[in-house]
């Protein structure tokens, strides 16, 4: 039981979209992750999936609207919604989502991340 | 599907101890609160709890050890274990804790929050 400081997990990895696992309760997993330029549109059939932006900005567009996050900002994106998350820069986040989560939803393609690292 | 702004949601409130639900998805809530002074012993049975520092600084005892947390770190309390959470200054926290989560666990006194507010 031990406690977790985001800057010094953040420090640990360098590459983008591929979440780390660093935190776990409920079946769920806290997760962080690097993200730039642009995701796929996927949905998550089972899972509503919460984004906190711990640094930059990050915009996550839904069919019919764009909503942009800042530093200290979160949004929950309800299972079922498809959304397409975009960062025109670098943007640091952290993940809150059931452990059956997969990244890329019900697509699967060369982003897909089936096996994730624990930092 | 709106996003939250965590400093705009602390504006609302003053008060310590008192939990306000900000989020909600998987059965979990996402809540924030403002704590200052010694909370009470307690253990959640049934439910792990996430504390995560937003602004200050919140010591948790164990019965075995006491953990500091700062901004940008968070600590997972395991359900069945005794904590206790100390704010010498306030602190400003957000829990993810499952919707079924009472703020003193396996205790009841004058700090128990049976209804949450949400905002």
């Amino acid at each position: 039981m031990n406690k977790v400081n985001l800057a010094e997990k953040f420090s640990q990895f360098t590459e983008h979209w591929t979440p780390k696992i660093v935190g776990e309760l409920n079946g769920q997993h806290v997760k962080l992750a690097r993200l730039k330029g642009e995701f796929v549109w996927h949905k998550h059939d089972q899972e509503d999936e919460l984004f906190f932006v711990v640094e930059g900005v990050l915009k996550i567009e839904f069919r019919d609207k764009t909503v942009t996050l800042h530093n200290g900002e979160f949004i929950v994106v309800p299972k079922g919604i498809e959304h397409k998350p975009v960062a025109n820069e670098e943007v640091l986040v952290m993940l809150f989502e059931p452990a059956t989560t997969l990244n890329t939803g019900n697509t699967e393609n060369e982003l897909t991340q089936h096996q994730l690292d624990r930092l």
